[in-house]
């Protein structure tokens, strides 16, 4: 059984508890032994709260054989970013800086899903204030990426991206500001769904760059992630009810030159995705070649943002700025040096990428584009790695296609579209209409279901060591 | 004929050029004599080129002879704010820093304009830069309300507005940054359509704050209004064709405690607008009080960005410094002190502020509400005015209902629905989903056929004196 509850969605979940195969008391005492036993090794999780969890998730199989359901999330085990508040649990945000705080209430995100129903088993491990570099926790070590335990899962929501691939809870939410929901979704092989920006509240998360900043969703199947995405904005069936049109397969993918610039396994992968859609019928167009304004404009805006956050902080107590990791010290000087000048051109540019990708999906129902250029580093790589044939700033390789999203706030979901040659999943993103968050995600599930019918695989968890 | 063309709209005179009744020649020179006629009196025009307008007229007007029409445009007589660039026309920006300037190019709009075969008879008179906030003109005096002469039209396109409510033309473009489209063309009594941000190219127009500018249209009916602006675009099809849906009739409205802050008149104009549409069919739903947060946000942005602008000016040629209109230079000196950190802070609110008013909108076609809370100063009326009993800024009391518009960027249309106490015009404003331009004007156009039907009055020139 252990196994077996791992590789189930929060769906499955929630068929079986109804089907009385299972109840959300066992389900979550299953994970938690599961949790306990690879916490050591993949280092997914900064707190956990399990005795308070297999509580409420006895409460919860009371209420269901009561006849009290609270939908689709009753019962579903949770885990939770340590950027958001989660009442009674400590957190420190993935810093040294404030040492462990524990919060009164929970985050609003928090607190819609726990009316909802789920269940949080513990808080996810993040890099430093969502904002840091290098993968390694302040105290307790980094994350590993389930499916290579020399690799990094990605970041920042590196611990929730890793904690449901391993499957050790079928849902976790996360934060993204570039990338850090999409990204280690695409490094762990699982859903990472970043809905339009200012649909899901934000209130009890520790901020990175507001204008930038989205609550996100990482989970086994698009369905779970619309649902999960859904509870958090106050209206459960929110995203996924809505137009319930058919799905159109009308898509951007990115031009040849784009398609140059990754990793061969990571090319043939979006390349074969193309050819799986074009088979079923899709409309395919190449999207004009970007160039590099994303991160020109995302660089001042979100440096300035962030460091006025920290600001506030440092006038306040200078004594801890030493207690800043030497990775976000080095931005929050970068940050200083942001002038309004540079801010108000960000700006502009913003606004001219942003007009440019909705003018783009003017017409069709998304864009295919890829979430990173390469593979998760090894958690001994530079900062500096060779990328075809050239040296590359590693975050510079990472971070480049995700940008984009922040910055306009458009919907955008990563899913799994392949392995490479060391067996490590591959992702790519779909980007959508803004508020068309429900048309997105059923189309992420259709491209998703076309890929397992012409010979991909489903979501197993990867199997891990256990201490 | 004279006053019978005056009172064309351009559909109207496009029919009348196809059914034979009258040349574009004829309709041009006609006008040309009502321009110089009232000119003085009405100071609508910066610059005319009237002589080149009746040539190309001649043009236009052989073309159709040979059955080369260029489509609804096809010579139709144009106004263009003197912040854009006709190719030849001189220009100082309503300003007497650059003196006078000779575009050798049209800005893009004006190029999109004239190939689709509109004839520019003219710039029309504007605010200093868009920005100031007196309505002399450094040169050449002020533009006047043509329905009362004691009056402002209105600004910063306030010469655009006078010179399509004078039917000196039927269409004119102007910019609004925070209202200067839709406010005078409400103060004199026509229609003024701002599309969504960054539908209308802007490049060879003068820039006020980048971020908030848009381009946007005067003309005498919505279909007008809508073809200009669709032209504009570079698709003469985009602002009308799209959805041809039928007009549906689901409308926010102002709640009481922002009707109670209006002049009596303006109040009484609302409501009977809102019971005209009641009759009809319409649903209406108040939307929830907005408090103060849109001018708060607007004013750091403004400030800063039109400060960046002029500060390069002032960096290479200090001396001109002394040549920009005493409330501009006030309003420079303020725009020096905005901090990156006020302008951070005014992204955010303009994020909560854009986000709410699309959640408002969601499910509904418009919202409506007031351009202004009082109709057009005297031309000697001081900055600070009595209104509703207390002394208050003229600004604020003028420019409170249209800034949000420009800080979202959603599309909005200013239409007229009564007549004050005096006479003159009371406008309202339709605000709309985002990039749904087609839909708001066929609901405006909508709008103003239900009033006319009952009771109200269809566009008539008023009657001017002629020098």
């Amino acid at each position: 059984m252990n196994s077996g509850v791992a590789g189930l969605t929060a769906g499955e979940l929630g068929r079986a508890y109804r089907d009385g195969q299972l109840s959300p008391a066992e389900a979550v005492g299953l994970l938690a032994t599961r949790i306990e036993e690879t916490g050591p090794v993949l280092g997914a999780f900064a707190a956990l709260r399990l005795d308070q969890a297999i509580d409420e998730a006895r409460q919860r199989s009371d209420e269901l054989a009561r006849g009290e359901d609270r939908g689709p999330l009753h019962g579903i085990p949770l885990g939770v970013k340590e950027l958001f508040d989660v009442a009674g649990l400590p957190t420190c945000y993935g810093s040294a800086v404030f040492g462990s705080r524990v919060p009164d209430t929970d985050a609003s995100a928090v607190a819609r899903l726990r009316a909802a129903g789920a269940v949080v088993v513990g808080s996810t491990r993040s890099h430093e204030f969502g904002w840091g570099i290098t993968s390694q926790h302040p105290t307790l070590g980094g994350v590993r990426n389930p499916w290579d335990l020399s690799r990094v899962p990605g970041g920042s929501s590196g611990g929730s991206a890793a904690a449901v691939a391993a499957g050790l809870v079928p849902l976790a939410i996360g934060t993204d500001t570039g990338g850090s929901v999409r990204i280690p979704a695409a490094f762990c092989g699982v859903i990472g769904f970043k809905p339009t920006f200012g649909r899901i509240g934000r209130r009890g998360a520790m901020p990175l760059a507001p204008s930038l900043d989205h609550v996100g969703v990482l989970a086994r199947d698009a369905r779970d992630a619309a649902l999960c995405a859904g509870a958090m904005t106050g209206d459960p069936g929110e995203c996924v009810a809505g137009q319930p049109a058919a799905v159109r397969l009308r898509f951007l993918h990115p031009p040849d030159s784009e398609l140059e610039e990754l990793d061969s396994d990571y090319r043939f992968a979006l390349t074969r995705t193309l050819a799986v859609l074009s088979d079923a019928g899709a409309t395919l167009h190449p999207y004009p070649p970007a160039g590099g304004p994303a991160r020109a404009a995302f660089g001042p805006i979100q440096l300035a943002e962030a460091y006025h956050h920290h600001s506030e902080i440092l006038r306040t107590y200078p004594v801890l700025a030493a207690a800043y990791g030497e990775d976000v010290r080095q931005r929050l000087v970068l940050g200083a040096r942001v002038t309004l000048r540079e801010y108000v051109n960000a700006t502009y540019e913003r606004q001219r990428l942003t007009r440019r990708i909705e003018r783009n999906l003017d017409g069709v129902d998304a864009m295919i584009s890829p979430v990173s250029s390469r593979g998760p580093a090894s958690v001994r790589e530079p900062d500096v790695v060779v990328h075809r044939g050239r040296p590359v700033a590693l975050r510079d390789v990472v971070l480049g296609h995700t940008v984009p999203q922040n910055l306009s706030g458009l919907p955008a979901i990563a899913i799994c579209v392949g392995v490479d040659r060391a067996g490590l999943p591959i992702g790519v993103q779909l980007t959508g209409a803004r508020g068309r968050d429900e048309a997105l995600v059923l189309l992420a599930q259709r491209v998703v279901e076309l890929l397992a019918a012409a010979g991909g695989q489903g979501f197993t968890a990867p199997t891990l060591p256990t201490t």
